[in-house]
């Protein structure tokens, strides 16, 4: 419920800090972060505010986008960002109104069946998985710049996974995703982009036309002979951080979806190593020039998806020691949270609700001394939307004026 | 905000136990719940998830129609559900979109005044009162099964309640009750059904018609000689627990009203004993047929009625014992806690938070050791709307898929 005339500017500085997945389930009695060593964030703690967040409803699992879209204040069930314009930003490219964005991926075809909707991954090449996907998609996109007056962009993603982009107007994101599914049978029959409307027709006979010269092209491939469509999706229209909140955003994250949101929501994305430290640097380089900085750690997603309970303990701890550095560069307001949880237990995102520590001079502070899941249920914040984070993270930076009279 | 695209359906089995009116006021210092020795469900809350549930908003106290609505997810403010039709459907009427139901009950009157409302609950007779009633209800059925055209159907309910159902098209619910009211006045003067629109003037006058040749059917009776009308309602139009959850719900319950609610909601209302044991029997008997089940059992909230706070915790305690016959069924997910709170303080419904216990594999729990309103004031879950518990309970059976991407 931010109004723009309630907003007030101020040179205060704000750390939104995001642990991708950091929440977790007990195992053995204890969560991820309750049995990590933290004595950093402990004694954060100490001095913060501790609450929960629910990313977007009770028992609801998020994707990142709707996650990070609550988090940033942008009520997810208004604003919806497919899934082809994430990973079209991510990979860096400016994508225009008109755009169709596309998250495709390499697969394995034999006759008319879908023997591997992965292609393995692109593992077991002499190159690497990236390497050989950047090889693979710029032949594709050698051969592929224009079908039927559209121009067609072509970029590599991570492993198996890539973008298109069909650029013009009027194309429609109205037909059938070609993905045959995610499931342990092993024949999946090939599914073709047929369009639900009419107005897709066009569209759909363009992507058709892809598909089959896609095949042509990768025909000398004993895997990755074929590609998969889903995920179509346009550029939302989400107004800006800028206009929304006065702010002076920057994101900084290894990863390309967290940098595709960041840009689609009008933060400048900068340039960074992608290691943890690389992105704690980059931090410290850009720390006069915005405002509102937000640091993307994505690792304990990945290990939480992995169920691998220990290894996301250690990069916590890992995190923990980088506490020291990140409270000497003197931000205002500082928050600690994740978009989701992903409990090892789980191998997934789950619903329960975020850790959330803010660390402000203006916040009301109770001496819990530990930061875990428990420790948040029980601190002053209570259980709250994650919708809800960027009205506290103005109101502790004293960016925000008093409503009414 | 369960989309039907989230949804996703498995073999694991809810069990929502509803012990109605649970949550009291403490008398010397503790409720209800916290004096009774319930040494099966604190051991069941160490390993639960804790919290408490606002029946419908801060300070609302609910009837058992709402209360029930928004515990299974559907919006009470949305959706209302008549007294006439609950009646109706608990005394096992089919209903029709077009029936008129109607909540009646035996009164005495004496020249223009309702002497006893209740015609003395219908006690005294050589026969029970439900015995009674079921003879003086057919004698009505008997002699009224038509009045201008439009059918009448009477069945009887519980002491000196019964239930009547007009049936015909375009029938209006816009009349005035005609129940003088429940207060300790001596006199109250009978009301007529009038019309309070022009739509309604036809089904008044088939009302007027039906209390006058009621009257002349009772005149030998010396208490039971009046019927008093209230709760003209219709049926709602509910979507299923099939539909909007994908589920293959069953109710176990032994008071008309709740098997009223369970078979609106599209719960098959299976045959119980009216008895604890004879529903856990029931529930023992049908597991494998269903994947919800909804079991209720009332007497808590009658003692909570009657100001009866020794009598409620015995209650309790009595059903902490049926704790470890219920465990060993094995049920995926199992929810404890009320519809409304029922204080014996107060002898009546209150807006008190509901005790909510959730068990399943899936949730966080923090080795909180007692189940009662101050340990769940403490629990992870936090206050929530009991409107939300279904998300939980679908989130925890890992019935829900990630929303977004």
């Amino acid at each position: 419920m931010i109004e723009e005339e309630i907003i007030s500017q101020n040179e205060k500085k704000i750390l939104l800090i995001v642990l991708d997945g950091l929440g977790g389930l007990p195992v053995e009695g204890k969560t991820e972060l309750e049995v990590a060593n933290t004595p950093n964030l402990d004694a954060l703690a100490k001095n913060s505010s501790l609450g929960l967040t629910w990313p977007i409803d009770y028992g609801i699992s998020p994707g990142s986008g709707p996650a990070h879209l609550a988090l940033f204040g942008y009520d997810p069930m208004q604003f919806r960002i497919g899934r082809g314009v994430m990973e079209a930003l991510g990979v860096g490219l400016e994508i225009t109104n008109d755009d169709l964005c596309i998250r495709a991926n390499f697969a394995t075809k034999k006759g008319n069946i879908i023997t591997d909707p992965r292609a393995g991954r692109l593992k077991g090449y002499e190159v690497s998985p990236d390497e050989k996907n950047r090889q693979l998609t710029q032949r594709l996109q050698e051969a592929l710049k224009e079908i039927k007056g559209v121009e067609i962009i072509i970029r590599p993603g991570k492993e198996h996974r890539f973008v298109i982009v069909l650029r013009q107007k009027g194309l429609s994101i109205d037909l059938e995703e070609t993905d045959p599914g995610r499931n342990d049978k092993k024949e999946l029959l090939i599914k073709e982009p047929k369009p639900k409307s009419k107005e897709a027709e066009f569209t759909a006979e363009v992507l058709k036309i892809l598909i089959e010269k896609a095949e042509e092209i990768l025909n000398t491939e004993p895997k990755a002979n074929y590609i998969l469509l889903r995920g179509y999706s346009k550029k939302p229209n989400l107004p800006s951080m800028q206009e929304r909140y006065k702010l002076n955003p920057a994101g900084i994250a290894a990863y390309p979806m967290y940098k595709g949101i960041a840009s689609l929501l009008g933060m400048k994305v900068l340039e960074t190593k992608p290691t943890w430290e690389g992105e704690i640097d980059c931090l410290e380089e850009n720390k006069d020039k915005f405002d509102f900085f937000y640091l993307h750690f994505k690792e304990m997603d990945m290990k939480g998806e992995d169920g691998d309970f220990w290894g996301k303990v250690k990069l916590i701890e890992k995190f923990d020691g980088l506490i020291p550095r990140i409270l000497k560069m003197g931000f205002d307001t500082i928050a600690i949270t994740s978009d989701h949880s992903t409990p090892a237990l789980l191998k997934s995102h789950s619903w329960h609700p975020n850790p959330f520590l803010l660390f402000s001079p203006y916040g009301r502070t109770y001496g819990i001394i530990e930061f875990n899941e428990k420790a948040c249920a029980q601190g002053n914040l209570g259980i709250f939307p994650a919708l809800k984070v960027m009205q506290l993270l103005l109101a502790h930076s004293l960016k925000l004026k008093k409503f009414g009279a």
